[in-house]
């Protein structure tokens, strides 16, 4: 698929999902609307909504009812909104810009950012929980316990934590690699996995998606650090460089732009080849693993 | 029932509630220990467990298992103990002291403390979700979205938002009762509705612990603020007389202190006679009633 057909896929698909968003949200007012304002500034700005892509994107090989598929997506969007707000805090990394745009405690302040960040995370939750997502329980409460897991101690904070700490620490690339499963991989590996929980899919196609998200995870994450260490500010959106002057082990740092860049690519075919499995249905799931490691922004 | 008697079944309660909440904290391992470490210390502290008593009380009500109940009142006191942690934290009210000790943001840092709260909330919501908690799955989604709504933007969330605008604003007894309400009372109201959720009360029963739930967390607030304007940090275990050094209008700022008291001993009045129907079965809740506007801590 030529790059130019997936940039339009997720261009089109981040239409939608901001549409979901802007009707989940809720509306500020009252005296708390400050909060509410917040939680809809920190998602409602340019995103280019990769997790809902998948979400999406996997629903469809199951037939999943798009409008369940959709709320789940915009869950997702906004447990990873919440996690950049968090991440961004003065006592975090410490980030000026997101997206382009000033960071939530930059526009607000870091007491609303705190608490639009835990709001869209409670949201999240409730979105996925609610009726109108799937028509058996059962898959909803299967929903929550794997995004809880994927974003829990367990999944996405315990990786920020590893982040933190790896100032202070020389990580390995194992380690790393564990790093940032945790820290971004988990989550996509559940935007990935929700499809096939709602479409109640055989165990062959969820451990396909499994592989597949695994491995585009780290190409996703070497990509990053890519753009991190030789990216502009302002074709991404935030400050650049970071992670050279705080010191700190990358894919970039331990292996050198072009060995990360062929490990990324690397990464991306084998991603590519564990969707076999769905044939000509999973072109675009395809299309995004290329998508991620060809990326400007 | 005599004062000593709630107290020692608190009591009883707490030790159970501890255990239950140490088998469902994760285990502090590998280079993310640190904010496990510090979310058990948010948790294990001292406490008084008063939300998951209300939980495993009113659960008596309609027979609910025994062991569900517990999961829920660990959630319950798992999602209190986050709002603590970040409540506390520097950006908000800026806390050193919490249950006699240092805050989790002392303790550790800043960092691990947002980390350990965001953590905290997202285990409550696996908790509940999973299958140990109910055997119905609609009741497992029911509660998580009955706890999402008491805790997001139009519950506790919201009211810590206007607390934090309150410093700016004269406030009238109407926001601070309505303040209160979303930043307390939500949450006391989900505690005592979780029973009748697990149990499928029937709506009068659902509709007296409701306005039970509702005048409780009212007269628990009157007499928290009384404790901070009249109470010492050593028997509080939290810094006091914070309230009025902000300029911050309360119960007791508008009311003066006696006839906060005598609000709070009426609302906790009213609270007991919304369970008469429930006839003797209720003796325990009642009780708490007047603990809560007694207590000394």
């Amino acid at each position: 698929m030529p790059p130019r057909l997936i940039e339009a896929a997720l261009a089109e698909t981040a239409a939608t999902v901001d549409q979901a968003l802007d009707r989940l949200l809720p509306t500020a007012a009252g005296p708390e609307r400050r909060v509410v304002e917040a939680m809809r500034y920190a998602v409602l700005g340019p995103g280019k909504r990769l997790r809902p892509f998948l979400v999406l994107t996997g629903a469809r090989l199951f037939n999943v009812a798009e409008e369940g598929a959709l709320r789940v997506a915009a869950a997702v969007e906004m447990l990873h909104c919440y996690s950049l707000v968090h991440d961004d805090l003065p006592a975090m990394d410490d980030s000026e810009l997101r997206r382009g745009r000033p960071t939530v405690h930059r526009k607000y302040d870091e007491a609303t950012a705190i608490l639009a960040g835990d709001a869209l995370l409670t949201l999240a939750f409730e979105v996925l929980a609610a009726p109108d997502t799937h028509s058996e329980p059962q898959v909803r409460c299967d929903l929550v316990v794997a995004l809880a897991r994927a974003a829990g101690a367990a999944g996405m904070v315990g990786g920020q934590m590893i982040d933190l700490e790896a100032e202070h620490a020389a990580l390995d690339i194992g380690a790393i690699t564990r790093l940032q499963r945790l820290k971004t991989g988990e989550i996509i590996a559940f935007a990935c996995a929700a499809g096939a929980i709602m479409g109640h899919a055989p165990e062959p196609a969820r451990q396909a998606l499994h592989a597949f998200a695994h491995d585009l995870g780290l190409a996703f994450q070497i990509a990053d650090d890519l753009l991190d260490a030789e990216g502009s500010a302002a074709a991404t959106g935030k400050p650049v460089g970071r992670d050279k002057a705080a010191g700190k082990a990358t894919f970039v740092s331990i292996l050198g732009a072009d060995r990360a860049r062929a490990q990324a690519e690397m990464l991306a075919r084998q991603a590519m080849q564990h969707l076999d499995f769905f044939e000509d249905k999973a072109d675009l799931l395809r299309a995004v693993a290329g998508f991620v490691v060809s990326r400007r922004h």
